[in-house]
């Protein structure tokens, strides 16, 4: 295998090359902190469905998808080819296009809890967006988060992102820990941490503020605190609260999105205020959206008397990222969910099989096309539960460059996968197999 | 001419009735309010260069340029056949590429204050970056912006963003006037407001927060406060101010990158410590960048032993925004700035000549390849002498509108103008005859 792959597409350049001339012009070598890895990075040539090839010819089968976010795999035709009409009509003008018009009625459709939309250009701004027009409708200051969840870029949103053990507190009352230097103090105080999935305690810390609480976020299959999803309790039992207390409820399905139909929210029995969008939903190119209910979206609305929110955005709804967006998600219709579930179901089940006969402790969580392995007997319930120790982190790490370097499997560095609908059962078969082989070889670090 | 474009490229829809699809589904049919006009936006068929033709089949010259972030105007051939063979390689991955060290070199040797450089997917995320990073380096909690400023929708970023009359206080100490209703007190509170090119006043209003201040924030040409350069002395004394202070030099260059060759920097004495880029960086695509001194660049670093501001992103850095970026930054070397520049200036002139021709107060302000309209006798210098009262801001409209409407011609909505390098001397001699009529048409409520 490796050797076939290695004869053709070969460059003559060198990843340590590339990574060594990034180093001199961008700090760290990076933009983006999840592609980097020990020694150095590895850059790519091509890619095409679910395969991605490095520079030096090495062909891996693509489990990451950039971070979740292409549901049909690398440069799908249909993609390729309406972009490739769009982009000689020209990418971005002062003026509007049918384009976003056509993908806006698209996504409108997919769930009852969306009345209206506005596309934005990343899951960062859209995040951003839904917290600033929660306070612009509620008037009120603070926003409540999960402890361990990770929404984007914006201060209020990436409290307590990596709250740990030395610094979260008492989980009745957690910590607000914020994740960059120099963070403003208002921000601290601005965000009311929870822990995800336990009602009690989420209650009682929402009634301690509920005057100043804007809106409730909450992403309902968290990815950092361990890819479980909200139970069905405690987003009722939020929303229940959010009604009594004047607050939204604010889902963040930038990656859940492609749990479903009209997203993981087709799961539960209540239907959220407002729902940020991103990855996915662009077909491959930048992208972000805030849909939800009409009466709060007003506040966006330049035509009325009073603006709340100002907004605009130089790239918002570009026709290249609607064109994209439009064509993934028309192909992604519930058959294509359907078939891609189950065959992520197929997955998780061969995987189990792959825990069984390595014996190690390991466990799955997921939803939907993703899922995470976690290094403990039974499956995590809580953040403080699935959060790793640094010896737990290290053997992950050793893990993924196996499966990387050795077995040319790439995951989210999470030890996730997030699907494409691009993938079939022999890719399942080399992962279950592959990753077999990954549990076998660090056994005896696991069982020290 | 109007029946020459008719005649050609009609779809048979009606942009009454796309917008009509639009308020269904987008609050206030636009995701972006700089595209909105009364009774409703225009829907784009295509463009190619310096034209764009609406889905009625109406051709208009485009001096917007989707708002300054198309330097080479339309689908410019290179640009459209480097992104087409890109997208058969794929447009993401969790994975580095070539295309963004290529990218990051070439920009970094655009200034000497461009050490090191990070990609990110807009403006707004560039100043957000730049902010955040400003903080983690010094550790403090401030930032000072220019009333009138617009820097995208970071909260921080866009206080007194429109400050008027009513709200703006006393010059010596302008009051933070927030945007968006509901913005938090810890907002207003951390952002300290300065009259942009007023010394004295500044250095006064820096002074009095001193041990607080993280960084300045300035856009050197801001267009919202008036389009006029910052003299050199205020951003020498601002500056000098920072060194003595421990506060970081921030330029928000997003717009006025196209200036010069390294940016509207060239034109000062001292080079700014980080500057934000975007829109023509990405050669149509969404785009920012954060540039600037290593040291301070360090704190984004995932190699430092303590990564003071941890810091990713789903697209930042994608192959597609990287390649079209490289393109047209290539394209646009010295020669290319110094053609598009003069090309301005001779706009200036002709424009100069109507408004003589037409006897009207009008004045015009700008650098390199932007200006902008003033309603005064006398451009002005400030920008609460900027400033326009409501009657003159339903003049400008209506100029726009005649200039959009009857004259075929794209303005920004500030009665600005973004020059391209497809601008040719016909487009010129059509935009300034036709802003002679327009003046003749406003002259008697200009008047008034
Ligand atoms: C749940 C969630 N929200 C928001 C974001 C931010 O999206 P983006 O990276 O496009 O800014 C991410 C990105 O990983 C995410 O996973
Ligand atoms: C000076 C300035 N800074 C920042 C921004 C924000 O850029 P973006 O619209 O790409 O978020 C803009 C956009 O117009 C701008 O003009």
């Amino acid at each position: 295998m490796e050797s076939k792959s290695l004869t053709k597409n070969k460059t003559g350049k060198e990843n340590t090359a590339i990574y060594s001339r990034a180093c001199k012009v961008i700090t760290g070598g990076v933009s983006r902190n999840t592609i980097f890895r020990e020694p150095h990075p590895y850059y790519v040539s091509h890619a095409k469905g679910s395969y991605i090839t490095d520079i030096k010819g090495v062909e891996r089968i693509d489990f990451a998808n950039n971070m979740a976010s292409l549901i049909h795999g690398h440069a799908h035709p249909n993609i390729t080819n309406a972009v490739t009409k769009q982009l000689k009509k020209g990418t971005a003008y002062t003026m509007g296009t049918e384009s976003e018009v056509d993908f806006a009625e698209l996504l409108i459709n997919r769930s009852v809890g969306f009345e209206k939309i506005r596309f934005v250009n990343s899951g960062t701004e859209a995040v951003m967006t839904m917290i600033k027009a929660s306070r612009a409708y509620t008037g009120k200051p603070k926003i409540a988060k999960a402890e361990g969840a990770y929404h984007g870029t914006y201060d209020y949103a990436e409290m307590s992102q990596t709250a740990n053990p030395s610094n979260w507190g008492d989980i009745n009352k957690p910590n607000t820990v914020p994740l960059v230097d120099g963070t403003p103090q208002g921000v601290v105080d601005d965000v009311v941490i929870f822990p995800f999935n336990d009602i009690e305690r989420t209650l009682n810390i929402l009634d301690q503020n509920a005057d100043k609480i804007a809106c409730v976020l909450i992403d309902p299959v968290p990815h950092r605190i361990g890819l479980f999803p909200a139970s069905n309790q405690f987003i009722e039992a939020i929303y229940k609260w959010t009604r009594k207390n004047n607050a939204i409820l604010a889902f963040d399905e930038v990656v859940t999105f492609r749990v479903n139909y009209g997203g993981a929210q087709d799961n539960y029995s209540v239907v959220p205020d407002l729902t940020a969008m991103g990855k996915i939903i662009g077909g491959g190119f930048p992208i972000g959206a805030l849909a939800g209910k009409s009466e709060i979206m007003q506040v966006l609305n330049p035509r009325q008397a009073i603006l709340k929110h100002p907004h605009s955005g130089t790239f918002s709804a570009n026709p290249i990222s609607t064109t994209a967006g439009r064509i993934a998600m028309e192909m992604f219709d519930e058959n294509a969910i359907l078939r891609l579930n189950e065959l992520t179901k197929k997955a998780i089940y061969q995987i189990k099989e792959s825990i069984k006969i390595a014996d190690v402790p390991i466990s799955i969580t997921g939803d939907g096309s993703m899922f995470r392995l976690h290094f403990t007997e039974t499956a995590p319930r809580l953040y403080r539960e699935a959060y790793q120790p640094k010896q737990i982190k290290n053997i992950v790490t050793e893990l993924l460059d196996y499966m990387f370097l050795k077995e040319h499997i790439i995951m989210i560095n999470t030890c996730a996968c997030m699907f494409a609908t691009t993938l079939e059962q022999k890719e399942i078969d080399r992962l279950s197999q592959a990753l077999l082989n990954g549990f076998r070889l660090i056994k005896p670090k696991l069982l020290r």
